[in-house]
């Protein structure tokens, strides 16, 4: 397929070709979508400056027309990049010249690949953080279904991993409704800051035609137009960086509950049980019912880290304006935001298949769990709080741990 | 010195001691201040509760004496913690105890070194993030200075390396000056976040007695109450990285800065002079003039993104409740608020201390930099925009560029 | 499909499954080849095996017969995992089974599938490794090939991006060799861990009949066996971390090439010319030629490095034993591998396609550079070197830069 | 203190100044001694080019004195790098000039401080290696009489958190020592990579005086010269980086062991207890015995891979030669091999403050653990593998598990 910068015939290597591309497709099939959103943004736009005449009503109709089969291509999986398409803009711009004629010649009129990907980058992530505040809302819901429901149960609380003091599944589940609150936060703030239109700005140094780039961002929903066409290009690798940290801070949450279900599903903790629905047994022993969904829920934190390291690392000791580089920024951001989807929507499964083991958490609410109340106990009777310490401090640690005798 | 958990005479291995609190002291010695700030306004929290008598007026009084004393010594350099001090807050009760009597003895009673560490680091950041707004705000006023003087002048604009389209030098301070504008949201942002007190929160399990949070946390300028005392110790690690993340959006604005002086100041380029304030010299090459200022300011990120990753991946993997490792998350926080601070403030003597290069700038606005405009001229007049840029085109790469006779 | 370990008909949920399998699949794609090789040695070693008659003879010829056609049916692209599959050990189990009866129930004998997917890994890694080294060793080879031919020409010597003394291209290219050659030792080293067998192992504990293990690892070519059942799963993560380092150590080489190729082909430097093979052009900037396969090989690093961080987070804070955490360490391993393979390749076209502009190399070659000569010269004379350093100094620094004048 | 690169008596900002060389400085510190060695080097290296006659017999005892006597000091702590000193290379040139007069004017002939600060680098790690390959011996030593104290006790082995087979404290203690054998392998390879002397390859263009590089390498105890000057700066960030993750590798072991360790001492595991030598307490809490070294050490391989990245990141992107964001490189580098070392020291304190609580590990010895036992003895009696795993299977999960029922 030809190159929209190709003026004669001459060839990239193939092998080099694959190189540049291969990966990006991938990526770019995901963002079509976004991409003639953007274009019909933008023809309409172009439209608008009617008395230059750039794109005349019936082009318009046309091009609106033409940008709306590419979509039911896509939507019906017959619109699929490959190796030789360099990318998705370049795919569309053939598709309507190839059918419409000339007005196809007319769409890049205006902006360049550098605004267009960025929008589309921007349209996805915003409808994607709109899917993913939506399962942290029902993920909270959860937790409060789950703390309504047995909150009142008592638990021992860990701290260094070793029992200390009296909890409640209550006190348990309610951390994590408060970390989930912090993190929505940092996600309505990430989303404005995505919120901006980049549409308008080409290359990084505007275009040399009155665009109106308050109509064209009106038209895709964003909140503002980013105005600093150079900034839009610089913003790249920040703003994605900025969304995958407010995704991590999500998937720190996710990842404390996990590891809390993999030590209290152990059969020595025996705290909750998992229901089948999300257990899986061993290839080699029979007897195995291992909670597995939650160490892969555990991993995605970890994931998501190495994609931030990718954003920041690669898009770092670059000068102002736009670098290629900047080209393999689209796949940490994607996967990030698609994991974390993910993640959430099974964490919610994960905990509605978690039910408390009653009997074994009464067990294990043991007496030295309150040593810090007896302490309290006599400071109210006017003990200093230090002296108090150290008297029931002796009475748990002489008794009941043989150990200690030979320190 | 004894240890507030020592009930007998027994002591840590040496270099066990040393492993784990070395490092951490030095982290301690710059949260003093704070952690006696904490302290105050729990000795006052527990005086409130007069009916119980924890704490009386005349005991109080002695005991903000004491700690006024401390931060005297503090401020004198005299209140250095050393090996053997297990940590600040051992360090604090030992003091006041050795000189106050038994009213030292009280002062613990009902917070934890858990609730009480984390206080002071968040005060600490309340206090790093507030200058670090203040030392961005400034950098943004230079910015819009050095436009306000030197806008108008005509600069290249580059993309791939590459010259590109005409730009300007206030388009490109403007790019820094919208960049710092987002940095600033992501600043307020986890400010807040960081700005909920956990005194009182005990060690993850809350205090068998009835604390007034919401005083001890109005008296400390906290916003609110971080209402779960779970999710006060599992926060931790987490609001970290949020700040962290926000300080690395910073400190991407000033990477790309500093990237485009770096090139721009080399004699190839000499868009820009920097004067003899900032170079330095080479200690065999006699003849250099180096900006290498930059080059530690460009460096920074990378720092900070390195710490960054020690915050996640340290506090990940881990169940509920305080757990030990936390304890290396307090410097890659203290280091990143340091170093973004002094970063802002370099930055704006590195900005002030540059001038362009007009001739040069102007020198560099060869015909090139215009063919985008010329395709647009020639669309203005009924050609579509591909056809125009082929056409446009042909003339640029035929003529200036004998490499693509070989293709 | 049935999975091994499901013993009646329960079911996972259809969400979950997915989380749990749908990316692990693509990664299963490619190992297939290998897991079926590490079949192929199992099924002998327990052939071996003959007095306990687990697998006979006549029993071993079908089964190698069933191994192959599953091979061929891969090569064809007709062995293709799907969403419901599980993952490529129980694909090819039930395969067996479906097309040969029973004994396709016989070949997990004595192996679980922690130590199946190990073997294939290091299985894939070796042969990944090895095609590496080869393209290493290509490169190597081309850079010997460019100094030949170019390597008198002379060279600014840059520091600080700033001239600093006279070099060549000889050594300029020379100095990627050597990077190369110590690249080499590492890929090396990691390749000789790698190069132990877990087969056999099972699941980390090793298994209840007496597997010749010495046998398998020689039918795979392995130089050794990992003895320790455990440690063959504590080892993943480790082994990959290892590897990843040598991956990046070799990106690192091509990251500083790329970097010196782009400012080295901009218009202000223009020390040398990239054919158009390799070069690509803008959507909208008819004039332009943009080197950017460059900058694609400098992203490299960041990529892989990113991984590295994936791969040693998810797999700390675990205990001993498989974790099912581990499944996602497959991705970032095999991706850093093909991205390293490809980027040697490319990097390959990027020198061939690179010529040097003699006349500007030869114009960059000025006065300055050879000021550390002129100091020597005075030192020869009797002169201190630091004497000697100030009025070389002074004459360059006076004469040639006004900016000096206003310090 | 005056530069070694000032010619006049022009000044740095005092704030730049103290961004640009205060933590640095700290590193100086560290690696003074180092620099002397390589200035005795240096100086020797000169004076065999008699026939030159830079620095003469008499000459060379002079600065053999001083630099004796700069040992002294540095020794004794009265050598100590202050604001205003630039860096370790000025103050020791300064000194000598001072108190010796105009041969200290002449050490610097021949050298620059990007070779100068690489040979002390490289030395410091060539120390730090060693002594860490001597640590790591001890350690794997303590594991040996670990494993051959207790080795024959039964424990049960883990996958996925949950009872999979029998162990024996022999299987666990001997995967710690094959891990750490592996690490050793890496350790030897980056110590061989780090072993090539950079000296004489001055600003990294080489010098105009024909130094013998072998010499001065031998005089160092360096195996060979590293060849190629540009290299040798171009090996920055390089070499460095292969060392931390040969540490990191380390580091993973220790995590390893530190997380069995921590889950194996809690109170519902108690597989084992450790020593008062190396617990600590709570300060609220008086009855807690926390293995909180364990949690220091898991921390560990987090910092270290949070300085890879500040290595690998910092590093990138940058043209060849000396570029001064590498002065950051210096602090991960060092930190990490103080931390690896540290780190294997306190292992061994701690597995030889660890007993087996044989009683519990007995305990734990339950039947479901033998199921994949009873599957074999199955086959062996003629049973397939998969129909035979059915059968046990069925058996443990139909009694055992009651949640099995709601499947």
């Amino acid at each position: 397929m030809k190159k929209l910068w190709q003026k004669n015939n001459k060839k990239l290597d193939p092998v080099v070709e694959a190189f540049e591309t291969k990966g990006d497709l991938l990526m770019d099939q995901k963002l079509i979508e976004y991409d003639i959103l953007a274009s019909i943004a933008h023809v309409k736009t172009l439209n608008k400056l009617f008395l230059i005449g750039i794109i005349s009503e019936p082009e318009l109709k046309k091009l609106l027309k033409g940008f709306e089969e590419i979509l039911n291509l896509y939507k019906k999986g017959e619109f699929d990049l490959k190796i030789g398409d360099e990318d998705m803009h370049t795919k569309i711009e053939n598709y309507i010249t190839e059918k419409y004629g000339d007005i196809g010649k007319k769409i890049h009129t205006g902006r360049s690949r550098n605004d267009q990907v960025l929008t589309a980058i921007r349209l996805y992530s915003k409808n994607a953080l709109e899917s993913i505040e939506l399962e942290l809302t029902n993920l909270t819901k959860s937790f409060k279904g789950f703390s309504k429901e047995y909150g009142y149960i008592q638990m021992a609380g860990y701290t260094h991993m070793q029992k200390a003091m009296p909890s409640s599944i209550g006190l348990w589940a309610g951390s994590f409704i408060d970390s989930l609150e912090n993190d929505l936060t940092l996600l309505k703030i990430v989303y404005k800051l995505n919120n901006q239109s980049p549409l308008g700005s080409g290359a990084g140094y505007g275009v040399p035609i009155k665009l109106d780039r308050e109509y064209s961002a009106k038209l895709l929903g964003f909140t503002r137009v980013q105005q600093n066409p150079l900034y839009c290009q610089n913003s790249r690798g920040k703003i994605e960086a900025s969304i995958i940290a407010a995704l991590i801070s999500v998937l720190q949450t996710i990842n404390k509950f996990a590891s809390d279900v993999l030590l209290f599903t152990t059969s020595e903790f025996s705290f909750f049980k998992a229901t089948g629905k999300i257990t899986t047994g061993s290839s080699i022993m029979p007897q195995k019912k291992n909670v597995d969904l939650a160490e892969l829920l555990r991993s995605k934190v970890h994931l998501v880290l190495g994609n931030y390291i990718q954003m920041v690392s690669l898009s770092s000791n670059l000068i102002s304006g736009y670098n290629r580089d900047l080209q393999d920024s689209k796949k940490p951001l994607i996967e990030s935001l698609e994991i974390t989807l993910e993640t959430l929507m099974v964490t919610k499964i994960l905990l509605e298949n978690l039910t408390p083991n009653k009997e074994k958490l009464e067990a294990a609410m043991t007496e030295d769990l309150f040593a810090t109340e007896e302490v309290l106990k006599q400071v109210l009777k006017g003990e200093t709080f230090r002296d108090a310490y150290k008297q029931v401090g002796k009475k748990y640690l002489k008794g009941g741990d043989t150990n200690e005798k030979d320190d």
